[in-house]
C-alpha cells in the first residue's frame, strides 16, 4: 500500500507543452527527477523496513492499528512536499522554505516509524518470533541516525536547498547498505 | 483496496506556482490539509472497520458483493468533496454548501457501510465464526452514533463550515478510542 | 488491481473554481455524476465476474496471462471515454460522438472478456474444479445480452446521448441481479 | 504494484475541452493512444516475466530488495515518458528528442530487470526451485535481444519518431509470442 505513494510520484513531473525547447525543458526541471529519486527511495526504504517490522508481529491491537495508520497517513503525504521542492528548489527565497518543509515530513514520518516500532517492541504479546532486545537497540539507533540527518537537512535547508535535497538523499543511501547483520531471512511479497 | 482512495487524497493538494510567495501561499491552504487528514482518518477508519468485519464473514453471496461494490463507489468519491470543501471553506456563502455536501456524502458512507454490517450480521450462514449478538447490538450502536455525528454536521456546515469540519474529524477520532471491549485479536493485512 | 480503474476515476470530476456559485456549478455537472457511477458500477462488475471465472481456473497457461494483459488495457482506458462523455453529453453534436466511443470501448472490454472466458472453459486443463458445461452455455448467453446492449447503446448515441448513457447504465444494472441459479460459492477477497 | 504504473497511464490522456470538434481533437491525439497500448504492453509484460522470476525465488535478500526497489522506480516513471512522446511525436525537431528519451528510459529498465535476473540466478540460495540453467541462458538471451530492440529504437529516434514508437511496439509484440518452450506452469495471481 504505501508503496502506492511511491508510484503516483510520477504525476507531479510537468510534461512541456510543445512548442517549447523539450530539451531544454526537460533539462530545466532537474530538481524535479532529483526529488524523484529522492522520495521514492525514501517510501522504498519504509517499505522494506515495514516489512522487516511486520514479520516479527503476530498479533495487531487496536494502537498498531492507529499508529500504522498515521504512518500511512504521513508516507502518503509525500508527493506533496516533493512537488513543492522540485518546483521551488532553484527559486530564490523560497527554496529554502520548500526544503525546509521537506525534511519536516521526513521527520514526522520518522517520528511516526519510530512510534510504531517502540510499540510492537515493547509489548511481547505483539511479536510472534522472539526478537533479540540487543538488535532491537540497534536498529533504534539506526531510526535515530535517520532522524538526525532529516533534522540536519532542515538546518541546512536555510543555507542551500540544493545541500539539503543531498543530505535527503544521502539518509536513503544510508540506510541501503547493511549496517547489522543480515537477520534472518524471511518471506517477502516483491510485488 | 479502500485505503487507494486515501493515497489519492495528495493529489488535490495544490502545489503553488512559483513567483508566489511559497509560504504564505501553502499557510493560506490550511483548510485543504485539515480536509486532508479528517478524510484520511475517515477512510482509514473504514479500513479498520471493514476488516473487523470481514474477518467475521467466512462465505460471501451476490448480495454481499454488490453492497461491498456500493461501499466502494462511495468512498472512492471521498477525494472529490474533500477537494471541494478544502477549497471552499474560506469562501463566504459558498462554504456552508460545501460542508454540507461533505457531511452528506459521509452519510451516504454510514449508510452503506450498515447495510453491508446488517446483511452480515443477520445471515447466518455468512458467519464463518459466530459473533455474539450482544457484540453485534454493540457494534450497531456505535454505527449510529457516528451517523448521527454527520447528520449533525450537516446542520452545524449552514452555521460554520470550519466547525462542521470540526465536527466530522471528531466523529473520526471518535472512533480511535475503544469504546467497546477489545474483540478476539485477528490476523490484520497491515499493506 | 482492476478495481484500481474504478477508483481513479474520482480523479476525473472537476472542483469548480472559487468564485463560481458551487451549488449551481456542481449540478451543472450532473453528466459526470452519471457517468461516473455508470463506469464503476461496470468496472465492479467485471471484477466480480473475473473474481467468479478465476475460482475455476487452476492452471495458468501464457495465453491467458496476456488475454487478461489485454482485459486490463481496456479496463484501464474506461476513466478516458468517461471523462469524455461528462464533460460532453450536454454538447450539441459532440455528445454523440462522445457517447458512441464510450460505447465503443465497452464492446472491446466485452469482446476481451470474452475471449478469456473461452479460453479458460474451452480447455479443460486450466479449469481446476469441473464447470458445468451447461452452466458455461448461460453464462456465455448473459455475456451475448451485455455487449447487445453495449451496440444497441452505441446505436441510440447518435438519437441521444443521455439515453445512450442510461442504456449502458441498464446494462451494468442488467448484471447486478441473479439471472443464473446461484453458483456454488467460492471465497472471494473483499479488499 | 508494478501494474499500477500501467492502470496511472490514463491520466495522461488528454480531455479536449468543450468547444473544440470532439471527433477531430481525439483523432489528433493517436500518437498517445499508440504510446499508451505500447507502454501497457510493456508494464504488463515487465509483471508477466517479473512474476514468472519470483515463482523461482525461495529466500529474498537485501541485495534482491534494493535491485527489486531500482526496477519499479524505473517503471514507475514510465508514464512520464510516455506522455511525452504522445505529445511531442508529430512534433518537429522534439519529436526525435522525445522518442529517444523514451527508449533510454526502456533500457535503464532492461538494465535493471538484468541485474535483478542475474542476482537471482547466480545465487542458488536464492532459488528455491532448482532452474534449469540452459533455460537460464535461454532466458537471458531474451533479455538481450529487448535490450539491442530498445537501442535500435533510440538510434532510430533520431530518423523518425514514428518508426522509433512502431519499434518499441514491436519489442513489446515480440515477448508475446513463446519462444522458449513453457515452462513448467505457476500459481499466477491475476489479480
Amino acid at each position: 500500500m504505501k508503496i502506492l505513494a511511491a508510484t503516483l510520484l510520477v504525476l507531479e513531473l510537468h510534461v512541456p507543452e510543445p512548442g517549447q525547447d523539450l530539451a531544454a525543458a526537460l533539462l530545466a526541471q532537474w530538481p524535479s527527477y532529483a526529488a524523484y529519486v529522492v522520495s521514492f527511495a525514501t517510501i522504498g526504504i519504509i517499505w522494506v523496513n515495514h516489512h522487516a517490522l511486520f514479520a516479527h508481529v503476530r498479533q495487531v491491537d487496536r494502537t498498531l492499528l492507529f499508529l500504522n495508520l498515521l504512518l500511512l497517513m504521513v508516507v502518503s503525504l509525500i508527493p506533496f512536499p516533493t512537488a513543492i521542492l522540485g518546483r521551488f528548489v532553484s527559486a530564490e527565497a523560497d527554496s529554502h522554505v520548500a526544503a525546509a518543509i521537506y525534511g519536516v515530513l521526513m521527520i514526522l514520518m520518522s517520528l511516526a516509524f519510530t512510534a510504531l516500532w517502540r510499540h510492537v517492541t515493547q509489548d511481547v504479546r505483539l511479536l510472534g518470533r522472539h526478537l533479540d532486545p540487543r538488535r532491537a537497540r540497534q536498529e533504534s539507533a539506526l531510526f535515530s541516525a535517520g532522524l538526525a540527518g532529516y533534522v540536519l537537512g532542515v538546518v541546512v535547508a536555510f543555507v542551500s536547498a540544493p545541500l539539503s535535497l543531498l543530505i535527503y538523499g544521502l539518509v536513503a543511501l544510508f540506510y541501503v547498505f547493511p549496517w547489522l547483520p543480515e537477520a534472518p531471512a524471511v518471506e517477502y511479497s516483491l510485488e
